[in-house]
């Protein structure tokens, strides 16, 4: 039994502190928890110079990666860099020298994750990336723990904080998206570049990692349906709220006939629903197993503590299965080889704004190219504007995605139809 | 590494039927998840006659638990018979014949735990029981796991079904418990004895078994304080809508200065708050963090199929385990040796019902008994009823309950109050 497992971090930022501090002020309680005591023996970062929220003693920490990666005493490298270069080499450079993995990094696990579980099985070591999707909320250890025994049919949830904090600003305070993000920006909320968040490019990570793990298989990230929150505006917000929903921008992946369908998009969720009450940067993911229904797991999406706890709570384990000679007990659960469904399998009610003229038979000529697509309608709204032009708000019934872009695309032409607004998919 | 893990069940009702439900059919997939195949080679039940929802081999049926407990080629027992007697003794045989025990058995756990998690340790052997708490939702092995970094603070939640489906239809239907009760006991929703459920009891073990992995410390269970449903009635659940509250029975486990305070009561939960939103059989527990903050793992709180995922999760962890030869690899947390509180140190709001006589100073006179132990008061209805009687309902900022308690105490004396109809403790 090692005494000591030696831990070494690479990237010094949110994340990787957060993992610092909690690894340094919690270690006895931890040591009793493992039976072995962790020791950070090495940070490296580009910067060792600014100070952190947490500081530690100076000799720890290098901007020399080699130092840490061919260092034989560390036993378990933390990568919190985030990306794919240089963060995916550094990786397999751990790997081969021995060490097992911990990381955050969504998009590396989401484009690359082929690469390293193979090979961490392969080489008997641990990979571990809890933190990857939900931040401090345990998803990934539950589904191949805890769950295992079922068949995952569906995995839902709002695993973005950032979008998730602009649309309950925009629906609490009745602005729109343009105001929130820059707010959200001055604030810390939202990065300077936004695209990474509100384009819906993590949530599609996220959901591809979920995917992976609920089916059994690996799931091509760029295969993922992505649609981000910057088309939102207060009027949808406010007819969404009128129809008695909220809009959450949610990560979907489900199995239809052994085939995997994953989509992020914005969602018209009805306000009884417990995601409709998952507010600000928090995070809440439903999970649909054969055997145990519906389970859901809610918490903090992002911030240093939360991310840093996941990160803790996997070294943990890994150090646990050092001590006992035993990592890669749990083996790759990718052994499915599941095809990718597109947009055309999604059946689901749709909200759909259409600025129209506003004219005698003008609902009624709509109204006949939903029905010649058997498109049916569960309620309309007609708002006459201003200038001669007719809002009209429509609530379809469950119908395929195919028929209700057919009908919107002849929708669009009619000579009556200034534009079709708004279209957003609604949840059950 | 064993090819096949053979396991054996004592106790073949409700849970352990889900459990062998989900072993067989989702065979092919567990064995591909553990890496061995996963084989119910005996089950054994007082009564092998009776069918169950899932047909078996009747072969694998047996009337003599000894033939299981002997049999040397059985690596995994699963208990799921409940009660203290004969469930103890089986899972203490069993163990002492090398065999890792799975369990669903929260009264066992919550009186007699200290006997068989040091045994298991000791034996190298794992001893596991997410099934014991909130039926099929990840809990335990999340604390013990993802959220290890964390000194844990508080967990709080609703742990038995059977009264909050009893609440939840009081509420809906404005009726009260003696009237859903019995609607329930018809449904099978509740014992024809409910005692275990409606007292509290069950919700108390549960609450002994979170607080004990939470605080990593023995907690006796006969120190947590306990008081059931049966006195709540329709006047109470309206007040509460009225101020705002839904009332659920909580269990709630916090750390005072080291110490643990664990207790299951009724509550006063905000209408924002989530847990005012899981109904009828569902349990939600909240878990808050040192580094993490507050999570909240949701689902099914009962059930065949819950259970039995939960069951079959423990299962699949310990078949990793023997297959690696790691088993005991999570070393029992009771490390702390912690002191417990009683209610004297709960701090919170309190709503209280008071019946009295309608006359002038009346209010003046309760409220003066209020002042006098610095209970300050957030809110007051007074409602006068037909027969020159007041109903006046309070609803105090938080205050130490012997103050609150004090208070009651001398209010009950007074010559204007006819009762003190209720007291309800409110979360925050």
């Amino acid at each position: 039994m090692k005494e000591t497992i030696n831990i070494g971090l690479i990237g010094y930022g949110i994340v990787g502190s957060g993992a610092v501090k909690i690894l340094i002020e919690n270690e006895d309680a931890i040591a009793r928890k493992v039976g072995s005591r962790l020791v950070v023996k090495r940070i490296a970062d580009l910067d060792i110079t600014t100070p952190r929220p947490f500081a530690v003693d100076p000799s720890v920490l290098t901007t020399d990666v080699s130092s840490l990666l061919d260092d034989h005493d560390i036993d378990i490298v933390i990568e919190t860099i985030g990306g794919t270069k240089p963060a995916g080499d550094f990786i397999e450079r751990a790997l081969r020298s021995g060490k097992s993995v911990v990381t955050a990094n969504k998009e590396l696990i989401a484009k690359e994750g082929e690469r390293f579980l193979p090979l961490a099985a392969q080489l008997g070591l641990d990979f571990m990336f809890e933190a990857s999707v939900g931040g401090g909320i345990p998803i990934i250890s539950p589904m191949k723990g805890s769950l295992a025994g079922n068949e995952i049919l569906q995995v839902k949830g709002i695993v973005n904080g950032t979008t998730n904090y602009i649309l309950t600003r925009m629906r609490m305070e009745g602005l729109g998206y343009e105001e929130i993000v820059k707010d959200a920006q001055t604030r810390g909320y939202a990065e300077a570049d936004p695209s990474a968040d509100v384009d819906g490019h993590d949530a599609a990570y996220k959901t591809a990692i979920l995917a992976s793990i609920a089916f059994t298989t690996r799931v091509d990230v760029n295969r993922v349906y992505r649609e981000g929150i910057t088309n939102l505006n207060a009027t949808d917000m406010r007819y969404a709220d009128e129809l008695g929903y909220v809009i959450k921008l949610l990560g979907i992946a489900q199995i239809i006939d052994g085939k995997v369908l994953a989509r992020v998009h914005p969602t018209f969720v009805p306000k009884g629903h417990p995601l409709a009450h998952v507010d600000y940067v928090n995070n809440a993911i439903f999970v649909r197993g054969s055997a145990v229904g519906e389970v859901m797991f809610y918490g903090p999406g992002a911030g240093s503590g939360a991310a840093g706890s996941a990160v803790v709570g996997d070294v943990i384990e890994v150090a646990r299965n050092i001590r006992q000679g035993c990592c890669a007990r749990v083996p790759c659960t990718c052994f499915d080889q599941r095809d990718m469904l597109g947009m055309d399998s999604v059946v689901c009610k749709n909200y759909i704004r259409i600025l129209a003229q506003d004219k005698p038979r003008v609902l009624a000529t709509i109204a006949n190219e939903f029905a010649d697509r058997n498109v049916s309608i569960e309620s309309v709204l007609q708002k006459n504007l201003l200038d001669s032009d007719a809002e009209i708000v429509w609530l379809t019934h469950e119908a395929p995605e195919p028929m209700v872009r057919g009908a919107l695309d002849a929708i669009s032409k009619l000579s009556v139809v200034k534009q079709v607004s708004s279209w957003v998919r609604v949840a059950d």
